[in-house]
């Protein structure tokens, strides 16, 4: 049997991913996650429940056990504890557990079904801690500093869908089903999008005119959150290719011409250009 | 009861956003709107009419007359009341009231409540006077600088429908739903946008070969309009970075959150964020 | 009446653009090729020829002598007539007016209305003439300069199709729409450009599931085409800006820093970076 | 009668280029390759291989025993055979070549036509050795170096649409369409990547709206790998500018099509093109 281990060395194991032992956790962890999303999908086909319903209820407590065992672990080994039971990963884990309780007291609950889906989120940490973080601050620092552009291409949408749905409802009427100006707006958001389900169509030649206004709204448009963020990437990536660090407060993020520290002002080494550029 | 406020004080309050009084009557006026709104909305889908009509009805009129008020108090403290009138906000402020009037004297004149829908427009106004401003501004500025290039794209565009459109209602004709010239035109959008509803869809596999064709050029030429954009916005992004200046070197090129100068080191003023941004 | 114009001067306003007479024949052109497609639009809708069948043919007939009258003095006053007779306006002016005459001798031939609406290329010519020009030339050099890269893409585009189309057709089989292999294609071209009509749709689990792997494929890949012409864009965007044309050779393209002409190697006047960079 | 070429002749005749002959059995090839696959096509439309099954069969075998010809000559004639039959390329021919063999040992087994279909691979072998390597390789280094923003941009689409599907598959259920989690996640891959087959549409108020914002989210996110990719290729395309250097001063940054240097007007050697395109 296992030596009950040392409780740092526990952390590191469980939240740290530098030894070998950590990175062999983080993968157990990663496979068992995708093992337990798969009962859940296997649970909710219909056949599938009716002839194997025993064994994936097995299934679901045995990770239920794993998870609150992981939690558990997870809260006894942290140097911070009640931080990490308030982070959002420690929401996370406690949400990966506590639905299946619940469903002992509450059968038939099945919005309960949906918080373990959650899951899937806890994924999102192993990536954390892995090499990947670079990559998604890049994708995340771009989308934040487009965040206000977006934000207005979003409410310049939302208001011409709005007058092309109402516009709709108005022209074609429930009878081609169009049964409501929310449904109607619906209707708009799918064509915008150009997603195109199908299930509501412009009957009348007017109407196909607004939609076919629509449609090419939709696809002219959609250029502009692409280069909203295609420039704001643009310029991230760039400057990820420049890993020179302030010698002085050690951050990042210069541009390539940079003599100087943006932070705090201290001369900075030679630009990399001539090195790499 | 409130004192009759000053004719400036008006003004400040009711077109300006400065002070905090003029903030908190934009974040009112833009809930009063949505609610508006709102109502127009339920008004429209037909069980909650029949249900709670008389209720959605006092409630349209409740906002019919603060639409009224607003407008007398606008025109009342306006500096300039003709040019008020006439501008593009001026009519929009008056059509927020004016179609529930004429629908006492019209009764059943349905397209006055889409109309009333252009109430929506009212948003941008408040938008506007807050700091989203300069952010749209970069967005408008791209797309007018791009407007000749996307009209040849567009006349490009509409020509390939056209003829492509053509072709279809010839190969497919009227039994497979290609009844008329503008109907095939209306599919040929509906493709070329990758839309695609599917309630008109080519039968015969020589149709189906120039659908694939009409795809294909949809899925390849959105990328023109989108390169276009985001070569003008890559360019007045860039030329957002360069607004703040250096006070010691008078160089641009500068972060949005630079402190220090990366030319010479010397301390940045204040963000440019608080004033422009 | 009119006296009959000298030869040049008849030139100057048919083929010219810079006069105020030759904008309005062009201005009078355009109108009277929309008019002449908006006639054939209209026959194309059954209720509308059913009840205006004789107007609407009057008025095709007074549009076919237009443009044979305008065919006939285009050639008359061209310089060089073979050449213009050849070229590819000079053809599309010929198909103009010559598919009615061809339908009087071989009447039912509903593919010559098609010809007939090729009349929608005319246009061209005339935004040719006006100051669209360098616009669309930036447009056409950035999609030549990408060329082989787009040829690349399609060519992979065209396997993926293929592959995944078999594999659908072999998956779902004829039972479920996949008739064909050529129909499946059809089907792959129709999810991976992203239209989906729904028309033909997989209804097994392993059909659905390669199914959301290939309009993933078509999301994700559709960045590609965008990518290189976005890139290509961006440089004849850039350049454009730069209107300095070689003092010795006078051809412009030059880019913003250069000192000689990448033509004839003649040295260039002041970079404009300095004025209007 | 041909006499029986030499070892090295047939190589470079076969698997190279440059030489004329070279050039002509690759164009031989793509056409065998296109017809084959063409017989394919052709086999599996039902009424044709009815009426002329037996022609295509025997075509089938023509071809087969074609590429069984190559296959033995590529590896008698191949310097390094072991090398040769275990490269991608060399299972590629193995299998353009089995799979009819098989079938007379297996009839019935269907998978085998499809895997007869790979031959379409065979086309990059002759197109890697064309021209177009370089262009291939500029899109491929860009999808390379965008890898794993890619990769982090997939696993944030899959929880997506983990979360989304299953979120739709409680507020509808079965009776909507959405009859297990599973296919609510092939609904959302429909819907996110903006496909929008309509064979499953939600029909509750808060279904639809769920779907909005699923359908918004698709449309916004697509702007991302689009910013990734366009951002890598745009450094790639830059570089393959900074390809030429000026035999004079050295330095690059030079058009395909620049004869002179931009920097100090002096000759530069024979456009790259021809050597590297």
């Amino acid at each position: 049997m296992m030596r009950w281990p040392d409780k740092d060395v526990l952390y590191t194991v469980i939240f740290g991913t530098e030894t070998p032992a950590g990175r062999r956790f983080d993968l157990l962890l990663i496979v068992t996650i995708l093992l337990s999303i798969g009962v859940l999908f296997l649970d909710s086909i219909g056949w599938i429940r009716e002839k194997y319903g025993l064994l994936l209820s097995a299934l679901e407590w045995f990770f239920t056990l794993l998870f609150t065992l992981e939690y558990g672990v997870r809260i006894y080994c942290s140097q911070n504890r009640p931080a990490y039971i308030k982070s959002f990963y420690g929401i996370i884990d406690l949400l990966a557990a506590l639905p299946s309780y619940l469903m002992l007291l509450m059968p038939g609950a099945s919005y309960l079904m949906v918080v373990r889906l959650l899951r899937v989120l806890r994924i999102f940490r192993v990536l954390k801690l892995m090499r990947y973080v670079s990559e998604a601050q890049v994708l995340m620092r771009s989308l934040n500093q487009s965040r206000r552009k977006i934000l207005v291409f979003f409410s310049a949408l939302f208001t011409l869908v709005t007058l092309f749905g109402s516009l709709l409802y108005m022209v074609e009427g429930p009878e081609n089903g169009f049964t409501s100006i929310p449904t109607s707006i619906y209707w708009a958001i799918v064509t915008i999008t150009t997603v195109g389900f199908g299930d509501i169509t412009p009957q009348t030649p007017l109407g196909q005119g607004i939609a076919a206004i629509t449609m090419l709204m939709g696809y002219a448009i959609i250029a502009v959150p692409t280069g909203i963020i295609t420039a704001e990437l643009g310029r991230e990536i760039r400057r990820e290719y420049d890993f020179r660090h302030c010698p002085q407060c050690d951050r990042s993020g210069h541009d390539r011409d940079a003599k100087f520290c943006k932070h705090c002002g201290g001369e900075m080494e030679n630009p990399a250009q001539d090195k790499q550029g």
